[in-house]
């Protein structure tokens, strides 16, 4: 399996170009997809929201055949891997105007599977309450786009003893992970933030609100506050790589393993890669 | 002279590392300095404002000798141009984490002046306001980041008769203009807006705060609603590339040309490229 293999519009590199508004401005969105057998996992559902954020930046529709392409061409026999997809609205000259007839950029990569302890996805793991904000703005929540600087301050705090850290907006509502979507069990309802003003909405939050209702879980999509968390009986992660994590400490407060959180495990286990 | 021309870590080229954090997420800074008889001007200023931006985002001390160095290189023989000298974390494995050891990236390149209308620094422009709203967070306000979506959504929606667009927060303050600092005069006080929530301090704005006070025009760094843009005796625009620009209508409102305006324009003449 050939790994940190990366096609750029379909040919094999590893350059783009300075003046691609991807590097000068974040001006683009991105797909992280876990590979399983040389499959891309959950593809339409990543394209899906890959031409919500095209549309919402106002890009052309994505080339989803090529994608596709050019994604199979790198996960061929891939046993486990990491597909990520950016598209950019492509080089232009200086200034935030983009030049007309900008084509988007396509970088298409395959790196190696990461290795998360397995202890996270069976046992859980230790949270903390970042720091650094989420901003709140409608014009980019939701969507994947490239601006993650807040990501990239909010992971630079994690203690050494913490997976992942929460990340709260101004108005001190806990919005999602640095790279996870939330979710907390309260009563017996499975509650997720609302995304209204930041955050992304994780393909795999979206499989895990379809999979509960299914299952006859209430769901909610709400404000949640760091104290709804402290307060939960179960919390737990989710993201298209690591499938589900329950968190079994935040701070001073510790919670059991969960029994809606194995439900909800067990009913997402065919969309995610085995340990 | 030669137009368009990059070093990238000091090497002639045009290409970028996909795996460079700022084509994944943006982490990165950059400056834009106006070129004028082979000289980057207020050089200083600009590298002050990148080292306060790479200390916050956790770089090293950006390479300062270097990037004199090769803007020199590139501006030599330039009797006007456009410097944009861009540094990011470096190229990085996947995740928000960059890798131990990871090595800055610098960029930068030389482009053709902007074409702008002599007219905007002369007579002055008509402005809106932009419903695209700028994010508020402490943590990246200030810094000239490469997260820059927002001001790309903002430049949109300009309208064809606007050469700028100001931009509020969700506070209801105005911040900036899209590409431009912001300046009222109200009651003989020159104000701008405060920038502890959002927006860049820029190397112009701060040479006018400078000027103004040298010149006994009491300065005021302050809370700005558009309210008070409407009933402001005078509104201008400033950047290291434009200078000045004077605001002569915002919707159905005209301003004449203003004495405090034409004052710290003559104040920061050697500052700016002649037309």
């Amino acid at each position: 399996m050939e790994m940190n293999s990366t096609l750029i519009n379909g040919v094999p590199g590893e350059s783009i170009s300075v003046r691609d508004r991807g590097f000068q401005y974040g001006d683009g969105l991105f797909e992280t997809l876990a590979v399983a057998n040389g499959v891309p996992l959950l593809w339409d559902r990543h394209m899906q929201r890959l031409s919500r954020g095209a549309a919402r930046l106002g890009f052309g529709a994505p080339e989803v055949h090529l994608l596709r392409r050019e994604s199979e061409q790198l996960c061929r026999g891939a046993a486990r891997g990491v597909l990520k997809i950016i598209v950019t609205r492509g080089p232009s000259g200086r200034g935030y105007a983009p030049d007309p007839g900008v084509s988007p950029t396509r970088a298409v990569s395959l790196s190696a599977w990461p290795d998360y302890p397995a202890l996270h996805r069976t046992h859980g793991v230790t949270a903390q309450f970042c720091r650094t904000m989420l901003s709140r703005n409608r014009a980019t929540a939701g969507i994947k786009h490239l601006n993650r600087l807040e990501q990239v301050l909010a992971r630079a705090e994690l203690e050494a003893n913490c997976a992942e850290g929460l990340m709260s907006d101004e108005s001190g509502q806990v919005i999602e992970g640095v790279m996870t979507n939330l979710f907390i069990v309260s009563q017996g309802v499975l509650l997720t933030p609302d995304l209204t003003h930041g955050g992304v909405e994780g393909v795999m939050r979206g499989l895990v609100l379809e999979r509960a209702a299914a299952m006859a879980i209430e769901t909610r999509t709400t404000e949640i506050r760091a104290n709804d968390i402290l307060q939960a009986d179960e919390v737990f992660l989710t993201n298209s790589l690591i499938g589900l994590w329950p968190v079994r400490q935040i701070e001073s407060k510790a919670y059991p393993a969960g029994r809606v959180t194995q439900r909800i495990r067990e009913a997402i286990g065919d969309a995610i890669v085995a340990d």
